[in-house]
């Protein structure tokens, strides 16, 4: 499917209720859990998207409304949820999240975009040039993928507790 | 983590508002997408979940329960949500789950059961003998699996929106 503003909106619109209704109130065992070492729990990922809606996708989109001389992106952070948000609790995170995502949104509503506008195009550090639309697409899969990460550590939590059922669970086995 | 029954019925608990959360009243462009033919686009999985409430779980837990002379499952319809709940509104679909598993809830809380319990065994038909523990850890994962699994449909809908950003969204490549 194309990208479109109305639908793509749609879905980020829907990730902080989603992320609430599964983790708001569940017991640590669950919200702290991981993969392993240096991988993250569902707390950490709660961490990160609130550190992407801060420094990542309205400022990254702001330098490729304005087409200065200088369009290259900062680097993001991908670990700073480990120091900025560490140790306060998920509830308060997963609201910090619904009020960053719904004025990010009011911002982007406020953009009225254009298709000429959506085609303009920035500097990513690592990927080179890329276009609004391209990011804004790109914040929704990866609000997605995340979800996906979420639910996925959970699920990972039970491998062996599933017994001979693990063989139709491919999540278990990623 | 060892299963533990609350821990595990907090999950069950939260996968319905979680899917309402994500899905009710989005598009059918996200709702309908799949990942390819005869892969399950989210309302596919949501049928899918309401067909495990009415015929797998408690079905399956009361066959253990009972300790009859016959242990052995029902084999479970893995594609009976493509005639029993297709052409219905997602949002009656989403309603639905909500109410099977509260009712399904409330029966596994009401049998109070015992580590003993637990540990009873059936037979499954391709798997051979399981335990009620293994079971009701199999239900939680089984939630999780089919949310990763909606929000990486999703996700794949951007794959080519996304231009070079696809190499950081390892959700799109699976």
């Amino acid at each position: 499917m194309d990208f479109d503003l109305a639908a793509g909106t749609a879905v980020l619109q829907r990730t902080p209720g989603c992320l609430r209704a599964l983790l708001a109130g569940l017991p640590p065992a669950w919200t702290d859990a991981a993969e392993g070492p240096d991988t993250w729990s569902p707390y950490v990922v709660v961490g990160h998207l609130i550190h992407g809606e801060r420094t990542d996708w309205i400022p990254r989109a702001r330098i490729i409304l304005e087409q200065g001389p200088n369009r290259r992106f900062e680097p993001f952070d991908r670990t700073a949820q480990l120091r900025e948000s560490q140790g306060r609790p998920l509830d308060e995170l997963l609201d910090e999240l619904a009020r960053l995502r719904t004025e990010n949104l009011a911002t982007l509503a406020g953009w009225r975009l254009t298709a000429r506008q959506l085609a303009l195009t920035g500097e990513h550090p690592a990927l080179g040039t890329v276009t609004l639309s391209q990011l804004l697409a790109t914040w929704v899969a990866h609000d997605l993928g995340h979800i996906a990460q979420t639910v996925r550590v959970m699920a990972k939590q039970y491998r062996e507790e599933v017994g001979p059922w693990r063989e139709y669970l491919p999540v278990l086995n990623r």
